[in-house]
């Protein structure tokens, strides 16, 4: 086990009827709260009124129009509109992209800088608006974490940050906020989870046995609610189990001493700039391909894979290939498309997104520029 | 899932060094910190001297002598030292008792009345003196929680309150300074943490899928560990691994959205309150015969535990009662006393006890009067 700080300061308010704890919980804060939305599907939900209407008694103003993928230029014209109001607290009511779109007005709020600037430097933060989450999406856990991941689309760039001061004060999770989530964008979000807890269980940490079981534990749990959840949306139980892991993959309780990868992540943020996909799509499809790469270099920890979450039984190089075939077809049976054909890409920027990957040594294990290519093309 | 609420803001510093950011950590809280201590193991072990080495720039008043199930009679000295000294910090330089004890003289220092009055009525705390800790024991998870236990030696009373006012600021967790601790000390830290668990895992609630597993990934990981470092107190990675158990066993990560019992530690505490026994050892005789007690009741959840954590095969009512035998073949090789006659205690106060417990209705399932009787008569 490697040495750690940790430190998680969010509230989690969870349960059907937490958002009736809003109010109370904005308490405190000040009476003017600044609203972050996606495009329209919080209102199409119902989740909209439901927030408002927890509300009534403070000064409000609303921005829409948060894009999967979040980009600077449209948080630069929310920014624009907060400077304006002086909110006490921002409130994104959304998914990760909201609620990472938002943590970036938080911290760009007294910066004096442009958005962009401060995700590629985010020591400059020292100071952020108070934020906290309604989230309606199963999949990013970043309504208990301190990152946030945006889109310069006009650069092609997907860069991800982190400050501690962006935490959110609370966060309401409802699990029957998601039930309007479609089959497939809940199958996208299981995927996220799986790909999070993957990031950094996959490690070369040696005796970090607690650690090794929780992340387990995620994957059991996601293997078994998965396939039941994208067939039975609106039922609670599987909904209620697919937040909490979604909150629980990635809010540090799983990495306190253990090397991390990201390696995935990073390969997927190239795809996500250059494509536009969804991040969920891109991480079903590299994610087996990432696995076999570094099968060598990760073995024991693949041979453990496969016999803890999967069960398998025999020699280490059967059982590593036989857990990777599982993964894959755990993503392709929750009905996602699983090569990057399918989503209309080729092998035109493959060569431009492993030259900006390569001087970063991605990975744990950092991996070389011909093996991110490898990743990529058997990806296609 | 139960709806639920969480927060912990406990940092915690974890490692061979973590000691030397004591300084840093202690920064802000002004100049003027008053140290805890036990009786003197932790000038024995080198820890005092150790820790003394970070706090050279700051005004220091250490208050030594909390005992093993802590003591308001003790206690009560301590604040009145505080009140003398005007800490701006506490830092309890200890295991359990010692962090416990720090807590209520945290409590205490504001609310002008007696620290006993307190513990029964933690309603009364508005505000506490900050309290951090350095930890020399793996086993209370008082490093990271809002909980602590106070014995009234006078009233033979063992109460526990909470206060989410005295969470640690921060904990300083160094596995190296637990090694000065004999087996048998090791063994009962082990039975806490293991109990702890149980308590939070034997419950009732259905479809918390994934704190069953975080809390059965626990008990693995003793199992596992155990055995192996009462025979190697020194070694690093063993007590690591141990520490991090502890701290995570108690710190709410497991107890999220289900029911919880407690009734073993209820039954225990009514043990040390009339014979100063350890906790672990009371906690280690009580577990096997609680859990038959209780087999009927948490049938299900027993049948998981037996399969899930003990691997065992069989039909339910089997595999149940070779599970209980395990666990207490388990305590039982740690080198622990299994039977309360092994600590001077006989049936003399049981009737007092079971009557003192009942009616507080104690344990998830609320144990009646005769099955408070069946668990200590078969401890004997």
């Amino acid at each position: 086990m490697n040495d750690f700080t940790f430190k998680n300061p969010t509230k989690i308010i969870f349960g059907k009827d937490s958002h009736l704890q809003l109010a109370e919980e904005l308490k405190g804060y000040g009476k003017k709260v600044m609203l972050i939305f996606g495009k329209n599907s919080a209102k199409k939900s119902g989740v909209y009124s439901k927030v408002l209407d927890q509300l009534k008694d403070l000064e409000i103003k609303e921005f829409w129009g948060i894009e999967p993928n979040p980009r600077v230029e449209t948080i630069r014209k929310a920014l624009t509109l907060a400077k304006d109001f002086k909110p006490n607290i921002l409130l994104a009511v959304g998914g990760g992209s909201v609620i990472d779109a938002t943590k970036l007005i938080s911290a760009s709020y007294y910066t004096g800088s442009d958005p962009w600037e401060v995700v590629n430097d985010a020591n400059q933060i020292t100071k952020a608006l108070p934020l906290a989450t309604v989230l309606t999406v199963a999949a990013t856990g970043s309504e208990m974490d301190c990152y946030s991941v945006i889109t310069n689309w006009s650069e092609h760039k997907k860069n991800s940050w982190e400050s501690t001061l962006v935490y959110p004060q609370f966060s309401i999770l409802n699990p029957e906020f998601t039930y309007s989530l479609s089959a497939l964008q809940t199958a996208y979000g299981i995927v996220d989870i799986y790909s999070h807890v993957l990031e950094q269980y996959m490690n070369t940490t040696k005796n970090a046995l607690l650690q090794d079981r929780w992340a387990e534990s995620i994957i059991q749990t996601l293997i078994e609610i998965g396939p039941k959840v994208i067939k039975d949306l609106d039922n609670y139980n599987l909904r209620a189990n697919l937040m909490y892991c979604s909150t629980m993959a990635l809010n540090g309780f799983i990495s306190m001493g253990v090397s991390q990868d990201w390696a995935t992540h990073n390969i997927e943020h190239e795809l996500s700039a250059f494509y536009d996909i969804p991040h969920g799509a891109g991480l079903a499809v590299l994610t087996p391909h990432w696995l076999n790469e570094v099968k060598s270099q990760k073995h024991d920890k693949m041979a453990q894979y496969a016999r803890r979450v999967w069960g398998l039984k025999g020699e280490d190089d059967e059982v590593i290939i036989e857990a990777i075939a599982k993964t894959y077809d755990f993503f392709f049976d929750l009905g996602i498309a699983m090569s990057l054909k399918d989503y209309g890409i080729n092998d035109e920027h493959f060569k431009d997104m492993s030259d900006r990957l390569t001087p970063n040594k991605i990975g744990e294990i950092k991996l070389d520029q011909q093996q991110i290519l490898n990743i990529l093309n058997s990806s296609l």
